[in-house]
């Protein structure tokens, strides 16, 4: 199974590539569109939505994995994020992709253990779970990586409890 | 001119389509792009942009009018507004047109002569520019009908200080 992470945003979308195979998450890319801040809303989108396409196209994910964001937090940019978000989750419906939506705690209690890891632990453990050398950079790039491996990790569960 | 005036939401999507011949606004189209509550959030953004893109082909719009969201008003949907609204925006850049951003003061100072104007007056004034029997509805088509003829207004503006 591979899945594409996305963690969207208008200056900065990150991406991860996860694959599960033999029992175990593999790192298979990572990295970020960015988009100029000069450029009119409307085409700093569809540079992102054009870029995620040709990610899909690429990598033939199996599932798309994105947080779930909420009105209190990052008041400031939660239009500008949720609209990426909304041009992300088009890409994947376009190419008949199934999303998976994970809220901030499902994804630290899913990566760490623990649903009240800071950022810093959350990309240590991306780390390890992927035998990285590095902690992928980045934020954006190691928050979509974290949501890939919830998604995975979800699967697994779902997969166990089904047989 | 042709302008296309979208009203973006996830259940609702209220579109007007208003034509600039002549000297005067003239109603071509309005309606709505409903989605079902129990469909997949990102088949509903699926759902707009294929609906949104079959009405860009079908009108063939010179522009797109949209209104301007805002953090403090709206909070429950605020966030669901900003995925369509960006769906719709990427709708409008794939097919290379222009788009026009307009707060709802723009709007109402606009269409009614007065920012402060409410929702009933918006509508009596959408009704009497456009000289239609009825005032249109529901208030999504209606909001979409008030924007694009916002981006008309602007467009006479702007090109009355060129000349």
């Amino acid at each position: 199974m591979i899945v594409l992470g996305i963690d969207p945003g208008t200056a900065t979308t990150g991406y991860g590539v996860v694959a599960y195979q033999a029992g175990r998450e593999k790192l298979i890319e990572y990295g970020t569109i960015t988009t100029p801040a000069d450029m009119e809303m409307a085409h700093r989108l569809l540079l992102i939505s054009q870029n995620l396409s040709k990610l899909i196209q690429v990598f033939k994910p199996d599932a798309v994995a994105i947080e779930q964001i909420f009105f209190h937090k990052n008041a400031k940019t939660v239009i500008t994020v949720a609209q990426a978000r909304g041009v992300a989750m088009l890409a994947a419906a376009r190419e008949g992709i199934a999303i998976g939506e994970y809220t901030p705690l499902q994804i630290k209690q899913s990566v760490v253990g623990y649903g009240k890891a800071d950022k810093k632990q959350v990309q240590i453990m991306v780390q390890k779970i992927l035998t990285i050398p590095e902690i992928p950079r980045p934020d954006d790039a190691a928050d979509a990586l974290a949501v890939a491996i919830c998604h995975i990790h979800s699967y697994r569960l779902r997969r166990t409890f089904k047989s």
